[in-house]
């Protein structure tokens, strides 16, 4: 069975090009994206979110910024000079020293650097494009094909690494098991094929029929829009629900697993996701359910030695009182607003990477796994 | 200190009022309830709410009845019989006789009993008004009174009780305490002063003060709506949070106890309350904090042995798949939908009733304390 690929972010003809994430799923709309300053707008504003996916969109902004500086600088400038599918431009004509462009370069890895806090794979991309451009210090002209280069790398490894937690996640799934999960952690939230959803393709394409619960995941519903939405395209059985319903649906005895993606996972196995995980893998603990969190190794950061280490998010509190621009509070309210919320080693049953599943993680489990180690011999 | 009372319902000039609890906070509308079919759709849709609340709603809901099939009979009718405010009508000249009067009243008591399965005040104050027409068998003509008597008293004792849950309840709480709530245990869920947000009010007019997170309470935000409204009028101060940040905040350690309202509590301890309590009392349980529901006697269901035989209302999928009337999640998917959850008593720190605090709730010390028994004495 073909697996399905949502192109959810992509480098085309010179501009970053994004599927609208804000709107999905009454509207599927593709964003053109020609400047790093709008583009760091679509990251904050959540046009494009997940973890993987703005890893790979830092990578391209970098690319853009490159794209526009030398594009600027001729006096008769193509209509593009960089695009996924092409060959890199050969480029001979441009009016800017090597030193402006590195400058800019690395200006615009700072100003993408900025736009959200808490997933790693943004800083772990934006340090890949760094040493690239670090790379090219000593010939200047090596940067117009070592940034592409990089930049495309960082995306396609990451959809053969989303394959490849499949692969291995899917195994702790049997034919006819139901998974709850919660937020986006699908092709929407990555290079295309996802975490913690492409553990259930991967299952569907091995044979095995699984039906999915998805939390609605408030303040911006990324379970009942983009979840619900790329399931169903793909033909797998969803049924959504309100965050709070999900004690109920869990003591049940109905599912037989939650499985999540992560932003940020720290040396101990200590894990922040959306929202409304902690609460998940509580409940887990409670009714006896295994918590599972599929995500790559670019989500884990090991110079955090615990939960306490990574830094979490507030958003703005209209989230929460309004709800696409209609106001659901009193006017005026104060609200507790964080993004993220960090799930302690001890309550994660697995941790689901590329090199294999790190069963009841600790710092001891995801060192020696780390970089495809231990963790390849400990699969399933 | 005053304490404030809202005015969710009465029975006034021949109608039932009641305040429009879908439209709150943006509006805040009084609706004026003239037949029973229509207080069956208020009940159904919600625009009254809160098991304290729809069982007064019921008992005028009879009386309504009452005034209607007079006034029906009469050749030239008084603009109205029956007023909470006013004696009762001397009713001497009517056309219909008293059976048929009787078998109205209970058609109407039947039907009102079909409008929510869940909250048990429903059924006991419907008991209570069947058992008001039964007194009136040899002497028809005494249901003039007796119904509406019943309905007023009904009506009244319930706003005794919970000033005498706030006087119990409040002694748990100790000034500078944050209180986490969830849905809306309040005024307008009551008679008007409330249960959970009762034992808040009186806690204050205690002079304590209290913070209160909380939990928007998804499909219907009556959290954000309603908690957050009646909070903020009676000047306390109120944060919003989504139900899904409960989690990070209750690890936070900035919550000292959670406390919420019930619509069932059977003779085990169990407590059905709105869907999303069970996951806040699980969360109690693992981070240690203690875990309170305040109810009234006429919230237990005795003749219910456990949580299991609580019937839990599914609502229409809609409100979880739309938002005020605008699709969010993809056309045509499924939704699990319960209205309540179910927790269980020992996860049930204590239990305010009228009569005192429950701690530690069991069936014999519910069964021991109820009617006023050993749970005055259970006080703290």
């Amino acid at each position: 069975m073909e697996l399905m690929i949502i192109e959810t972010i992509d480098f085309r003809k010179g501009k970053v090009v994004l599927l609208d994430q804000t709107i999905l799923p009454l509207e599927e709309r593709l964003l053109e994206i020609e400047s790093v300053d709008r583009l760091c707008d679509s990251i904050r504003s959540m046009e494009i979110r997940g973890a993987p996916a703005i890893g790979i969109a830092a990578a391209y902004g970098v690319l853009l910024e490159l794209e526009n500086v030398l594009r600027g600088s001729m006096p008769d400038p193509p209509s593009y000079l960089f695009d996924h599918g092409a060959d890199t431009a050969s480029i001979v004509e441009f009016g800017v020293d090597a030193e402006t462009i590195t400058a800019r370069l690395l200006g615009a890895a700072e100003s993408l650097s900025q736009t959200r806090p808490t997933a790693v794979n943004l800083f772990w991309a934006l340090d890949r494009m760094r040493k690239a451009i670090e790379r090219c210090s000593d010939d200047p002209a090596r940067l117009f094909s070592e940034i592409p280069a990089e930049a495309f790398a960082i995306h396609e490894e990451q959809l053969d690494i989303e394959r490849r937690i499949g692969r291995h996640g899917e195994k702790l799934l049997s034919d006819g098991m139901s998974v709850l999960t919660h937020c986006n952690a699908g092709g929407l939230a990555t290079a295309g094929f996802g975490t913690a959803l492409g553990v259930i393709y991967a299952a569907k394409a091995n044979g095995k029929r699984i039906k999915v619960y998805a939390d609605e995941t408030r303040p911006l519903l990324q379970g009942a829009r983009l979840t619900a939405w790329e399931l169903g395209r793909a033909g797998i059985d969803v049924t959504v629900l309100c965050d709070g319903a999900a004690a109920s649906l869990l003591s049940s005895g109905r599912v037989d697993a939650v499985l999540v993606g992560a932003d940020r996972i720290a040396a101990s196995g200590d894990a922040a996701n959306k929202i409304g995980t902690l609460g998940l893998a509580v409940l887990c603990e409670r009714f006896g359910i295994p918590f599972y969190i599929a995500a790559p190794w670019s989500s884990f950061d090991l110079s955090a030695p615990s939960g306490d280490d990574i830094v979490v998010e507030f958003r703005n509190t209209q989230e929460v009182t309004s709800f696409q621009g209609r106001r659901t509070a009193p006017d005026g309210i104060d609200a507790y607003n964080p993004a993220f919320d960090v799930t302690p080693a001890g309550l994660i049953t697995a941790i689901i990477t590329e090199d294999g599943i790190i069963r009841d993680p600790s710092e001891e489990g995801i060192r020696g796994a780390y970089g495809g180690g231990s963790a390849r011999s400990n699969e399933t």
